[in-house]
């Protein structure tokens, strides 16, 4: 963790969670995101791999979909329930997010390390709701986990 | 290019090529991509930033979207009218698709060695019609291709 999240993240990360349980909730996949620019909501989104068969829209991506056409990103953070996979990583560094919030990255490491080497600043905050909620979806549904990530 | 392309892989380059040109006249980003198991056509897409508003719907994006949940990518090949940005980059990798043939990377030069570096196969035609459509689109509409890869 390269700094302490301020309330602002805390309040954002929280809303990250709760599109998260939505997902579970759902019977999808738990992992909840949400993009801002400072204190102001562009958008949040969760995993819809089983609610509309889609295979690209994990959290962050469905987030930033619904963020719509953004000239610049350079000024938001993104918050995602869990550590991002490696298109969610590509799609960060592809689009310019200079800052991402991170609920955990117990349940799935991701790849903060290659976010921070292409001078992403990279918080993680260890959210014991967040690791709880993943931990029981992957216990529950091992299959669903294993497609989510292409794990065969 | 790592070998030589198979007259299947011209067939769905083609397809791809096809992609683009529609998305063109729709007026949006000319950039159309398949997804195949051998000579059979899993999905094609393209490019649907303007005709969606959606910043995420990069041709690879749109097609592997429209392929639906699949079980496995391992046998697949993903063929794209332009070289792939880190977005799709990273969706390969993640989506553990071994194969992909790019039309050109002149106009962009894309991350066809850290796609290397990670074990895929990676051949590039340098295909005139998909050179030439792209280029006449980056000349006409440079806002838009600036705003398709994040460029401010």
């Amino acid at each position: 963790m390269s700094a302490a999240l301020t309330e602002t993240d805390r309040r954002f990360l929280r809303l990250a969670y709760d599109q998260a349980k939505l997902g579970y909730e759902e019977g999808g996949c738990p992992i909840g995101s949400v993009l801002a620019e400072g204190d102001r909501l562009i958008a949040a989104g969760r995993n819809r791999r089983v609610q509309e068969g889609d295979p690209i829209a994990h959290g962050e991506m469905d987030c930033l979909r619904r963020a719509g056409r953004q000239k610049s990103y350079r000024r938001m953070t993104l918050y995602t329930s869990l550590s991002p996979c490696m298109m969610c990583t590509g799609t960060i560094l592809q689009f310019g997010i200079p800052r991402v919030v991170i609920g955990e990255a117990q349940n799935f490491a991701g790849n903060p390390d290659f976010l921070r080497q292409h001078g992403v600043e990279v918080l993680v905050a260890d959210d014991a709701d967040c690791v709880a909620l993943m931990r029981r979806f992957i216990a529950e549904k091992p299959e669903l986990w294993a497609e989510d990530i292409a794990e065969d």
